[in-house]
């Protein structure tokens, strides 16, 4: 199996292919991680995972996304974009947003680490729950989703993405995990529930979500400003993902997943406004890549 | 707005920071498609779809997929690799197979082209559900899933693809349109139930439904053979997609689809034998980009 170093994505083109061909001809996966049985198997079905390599020379240690997916943040995107509520549905949103912050203020306090942790074990659902039930639409009707599918699928992965990153500077307790699995639980079919209802109010109501998101992060960053929680290294898996500089802290962490925060409500309040006018979403090109 | 000529990747990141520089400051979209309406929100939200261009110099002219995704297909893929069922479970996948595949024939005898798009609706969805899935899995356990959402992900999302190549090809009548809402609802629900009871099963009986799409891809190139069924010119989004030469037919187009399934053959095998070794599917790294 080659090793390849960090490029443009035509080495990595070039680097699948050389895997493919490898495999193809002799049943052996060098991977470096997984165990023998999987390699085995890995090796049969031809699909053992490439080596990568980083710019320094080091070894990829991500399975979950590769070199080609990270990306610098835009931080210089407007925070504080609103959408002003007029129509009656947009007022229900933000009502309903205002309300679940109550809870979540009193619940969490100044806890801005763990509570980014929960929280975003919850903003990942929209966009799975919209991409996926738009997925499904385009099947049935036989219709070209204008790239909204990607759009949402890719802001649910960049969720979840903050949620790996949170998670290595504040640990789960059991209470806090068996609170998510019952908050995920009615979430998930509320928001289903929701988008199949009115997609106009669950992406107003997402928008507005993003932005009390951009709010707890500037928080976030005074709390770690006045010294009250500790700057500590950027975990690695941020460095790779939001391709920082070695020494990154903390602090430049929750700075990029404010501004990845800003662009989902800018993709979400737009999703709401289209269907305002009484378009279709897929009557508007999505924008893919945005962040 | 700038214009930026087909490349690399690296190309795209730029155009896409480019643009979204020009939409800080001056608030004009032009994307060539949507409507007044549309092009004020996505100036004001910042998302105005950046104008793509191809190798040749013509717009690019799909929304639901971009210039970075499309692929050469790997035709050179092993197409009678089939996994010989041997525990009870996998016997069970294979002839709930086998038996599905009697009343389509039934019902579909020799039109392979309405075929097709016919089952690439349902085809589209177990990658959907698979990726949906492990995503809350990965939420809820705070965990990283090994690169598996993707994959899956990324197997619906080529589903999808290919029901928007055939699609025309082959129009759908309107109770085949019907067929599609009722075969759909019952179908999601019941690999979603089967997915959460048995992972290890919904897989390999995946794997399966893959080798008889194999199966009956061949049989629509013979029918091409014969002249049974015209060859006529690859829709242009085949060309674009795969990235195929300007006079390819329709014969190419079901070649590099079948190649297409070869590889969900892999994957799906690959993932229910992780499982009857007892293991995770993000123990063993997933095969993204496998195509
Ligand atoms: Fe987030
Ligand atoms: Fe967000
Ligand atoms: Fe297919
Ligand atoms: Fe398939």
């Amino acid at each position: 199996t080659g090793t390849v170093a960090l490029g443009g994505k035509d080495d990595y083109e070039e680097e699948k292919k050389q895997h493919a061909a490898d495999h193809g001809s002799k049943p052996s996966v060098d991977n470096g991680s997984g165990n023998k049985d999987e390699k085995g198997i890995a090796s049969y079905w031809g699909v053992g995972p490439t080596k990568l390599t980083k710019e320094d020379g080091t070894q990829w240690k991500w399975t979950c996304f590769r070199p080609w997916e990270t990306y610098k943040a835009d931080v210089s995107i407007d925070l504080n974009k609103h959408h002003v509520p007029t129509t009656f549905l947009d007022k229900m949103a933000y009502w309903t947003v205002k309300s679940l912050r109550w809870p979540t203020d009193l619940f969490f306090q100044r806890r801005y680490g763990c509570r980014a942790m929960m929280l975003e074990t919850v903003a990942a659902v929209p966009g799975m729950v919209g991409g996926m039930l738009l997925h499904c639409k385009s099947l049935r009707r036989f219709e070209h989703s204008g790239g909204w599918i990607k759009a949402l699928l890719e802001e649910a992965e960049n969720e979840r993405m903050h949620l790996m990153t949170f998670m290595e500077v504040a640990k789960p307790k059991w209470y806090e995990r068996a609170l998510v699995v019952t908050v995920q639980g009615v979430f998930f079919n509320a928001y289903m529930l929701g988008y199949l209802l009115s997609p106009k109010f669950a992406h107003r109501m997402v928008g507005y979500l993003e932005e009390e998101a951009i709010h707890s992060y500037t928080e976030f960053l005074k709390e770690l400003d006045k010294g009250n929680i500790e700057n500590v290294p950027a975990p690695a898996i941020a460095i790779d993902y939001w391709q920082l500089p070695p020494n990154s802290t903390l602090r430049d962490v929750v700075t990029v997943v404010r501004a990845d925060e800003a662009h989902h409500r800018d993709v979400n309040h737009f999703a709401s406004d289209i269907h305002y006018h009484g378009h279709q979403l897929k009557e508007s090109p999505a924008p893919i890549g945005y962040h």
